[in-house]
């Protein structure tokens, strides 16, 4: 008798993106005419770069011509654009990488929701609290989350507070806590922009290969590092035996709509003899056909040396966004964190206003579009996520407007 | 305990292309300077159409503009491009179709390949035998197929036949057999090139109405049908309660590279209760980000006057291929079908030589890359499938060396 999964059937409400947009579209709907200016889900606003935009013609030309034409392409990516990731990402930093260890896919948010298909379903993951809610609903999809409870956490999950107490970092499991088979961990932060420093992640490092669990370590703002903190999980120690790390030209290069991302295998991650990277390549070459070769042109460009430098301003661009986001909640006294090395800042609610309330309150008050922290997990609450991917022009109106609501 | 997916180890060998490819390269690393002929993996070599082109350049324009660069899109595709299709592959053929029972993705395997997570575990699914390897790949990585037997049937899976002696079109099971619950079908026929009539259809779609199935049915191939058959399973009376419809712009426009396809859910299509529509954009939203916008500005590209007809011409080029590799198998006295209403001819190899014997034969004595048909399943075994999409040269230059093969 054919059913539907019930393993979906468990997901509660609407993906968290899904809901603010029904809330916007409910508020404009009754509200015609006002401007909102939306600091909530994290998509760049700024264009493609003169030099990808001049890729992108090249390549749009080049599928015109029967000479340079070019239809499926290798699974993992092409590579040329394997090298590029290896040489400008790793080796420029001093980390060993072999192109074939880097699987070039159609962004991060696919590959950490499918990552789970490699492993055997008893798999117990951890994920900290708040967190990008992806981990979550990929695992109760995949039946291995158990219940939900009255608390908004899953049975069979493992949570890492993330609070104002720890500075927002996951605090490695006790010697008698169960072990977690996948760690999740995102630096810098999504979403509370919080970064971890080599020393710290060194730990975790050390953990996963003393207990056999590998990390899943979501690093698509590197980019928005500007102090000293590792861009990979690899520049630790250990790593290769024990991390799979996922990077996104999304918000290093606005490939949000163009979809690019990469997901790095190291040679060394070989579970009872099987190695994971070919694992994941068998999923690939069955289940997907490569990221759009458009795509993968204008990923080239970015690691050319205009690329790069045009990508370093526009990155530069957000963080001014992020600087006069948090200056301005300073002088409200209003307690947020993040912003430096990252481009979401995470700010207490004043009075200890519940999320969603205030998120209303920012929609109605300021017309401001924010993402409630505890749509993020149960820790999330009291807080809200801004990020500094608006326009100089809406991020200082969206100020200005906050300023007015105190 | 962490563990890989032991599912996955269960799939023997190589993916079937992956295969080839690699007796293609041992191949012409032994012979370097052979000019190979490539009859084998399905993709196109075509350039895009001069409409196409033209789209593409105005997207990338507009990425490079603050005005109009456009970051994430809908989960499930931009509403122009959802309705395009609704207008031009449905309603322009009397087939009443809504917008948002089209979800827009990045390709029909990778839809394919990602439908049974919104089924529940125990589903068992009947495929056609030959079969286009995904169907089954899938099944096995999802732990939905058993045991693989010495007769390359996989112990939980329905098989049906497609043989000369039915004309290679599957037969409906007995009233006493077991029934499947997902029932796979591709029509034309990926990899015999073999159509099934509206008749025939109806009393797929009537039985899987009678008992509760669901047809997936892949129609990548619809654009290549030139007599009076079924483009859509929609077509068909009933079908909106028991079938999802693949469908790709690969084949139909050349979007091998690009990536772009879509999934047709109606909103008759309820399983206790839930809409698989509705299961399917959760799953979407949570685990893809929508096909790369340039993708989809050239697939309303498509849909233009000018794409239509360039969309055409290009059908034609591969069609007049189709025709010439029929005359000359043909007259070399070799039994083919196919090639009238799919860009596939499926050929039975002269003196009963096995599948892999023929491929290695074609490419050692001719030159010529082809698809085995046994990589389709056991009873693919005796037969090559060739395609007819190369240049006219390409193809010319092979059916003239397969000539002097005999």
């Amino acid at each position: 008798m054919l059913k539907a999964n019930p393993d979906y059937l468990d997901l509660p409400g609407n993906y968290l993106f899904a809901e603010i947009e029904r809330r916007v579209e409910k508020y404009c709907a009754e509200h015609p005419g006002r401007q909102l200016v939306r600091l909530g889900i994290g998509d760049v606003t700024r264009p493609l770069s003169p030099t990808l935009v001049s890729a992108l013609h090249e390549a749009a030309t080049a599928q015109g011509d029967p000479a340079t034409f070019s239809g499926y392409g290798p699974y993992g990516g092409y590579n040329s654009l394997r090298s590029k990731i290896a040489e400008v990402q790793y080796h420029n930093r001093n980390v060993p990488m072999q192109p074939d260890e880097i699987h070039v896919g159609d962004g991060a948010k696919c590959d950490v929701g499918n990552i789970l298909d490699i492993f055997s379903k008893n798999t117990v993951a951890a994920v900290c609290d708040p967190v990008y809610p992806v981990y979550v609903d990929t695992n109760v999809m995949a039946g291995r989350a158990g219940h939900i409870g009255e608390d908004g956490r899953w049975s069979d999950l493992i949570y890492f507070p993330c609070t104002e107490e720890n500075g927002f970092l996951p605090v490695l499991p006790a010697p008698d806590a169960p072990v977690p088979d996948l760690i999740y961990l995102c630096f810098p932060n999504n979403p509370t922009g919080s970064m971890i420093s080599g020393a710290e992640l060194k730990k975790w490092v050390d953990y996963a290969n003393a207990h056999g669990s590998i990390i899943l370590y979501d690093a698509a703002y590197e980019a928005y590092i500007t102090e000293d903190y590792p861009h990979s999980i690899y520049e630790i120690e250990g790593a290769r035996t024990c991390a799979i790390e996922f990077c996104s030209f999304s918000k290093m290069a606005g490939f949000t709509g163009l979809r690019l991302g990469w997901t790095v295998f190291p040679h060394e991650l070989v579970l009872d003899g099987v190695s994971l990277g070919k694992l994941w390549g068998r999923r690939q070459a069955t289940k997907f056909n490569g990221a759009s070769s458009m795509s993968q042109k204008a990923g080239e460009a970015v690691f050319s040396e205009n690329g790069q430098r045009e990508m370093r301003e526009t990155i530069a661009y957000y963080q001014q966004n992020a600087k006069v986001i948090l200056e301005v909640l300073t002088g409200l006294g209003i307690q947020a964190s993040g912003g430096v090395n990252a481009p979401y800042i995470w700010l207490k609610t004043p009075e200890n206003t519940s999320s969603w309330s205030f998120f209303d309150r920012l929609l109605e008050e300021a017309n401001v579009v924010s993402t409630p922290g505890s749509g993020f997990g149960p820790c999330g609450e009291g807080y809200i996520r801004l990020t500094a991917f608006g326009s100089h022009e809406n991020t200082q109106l969206a100020m200005d407007r906050i300023k007015k609501m105190f």
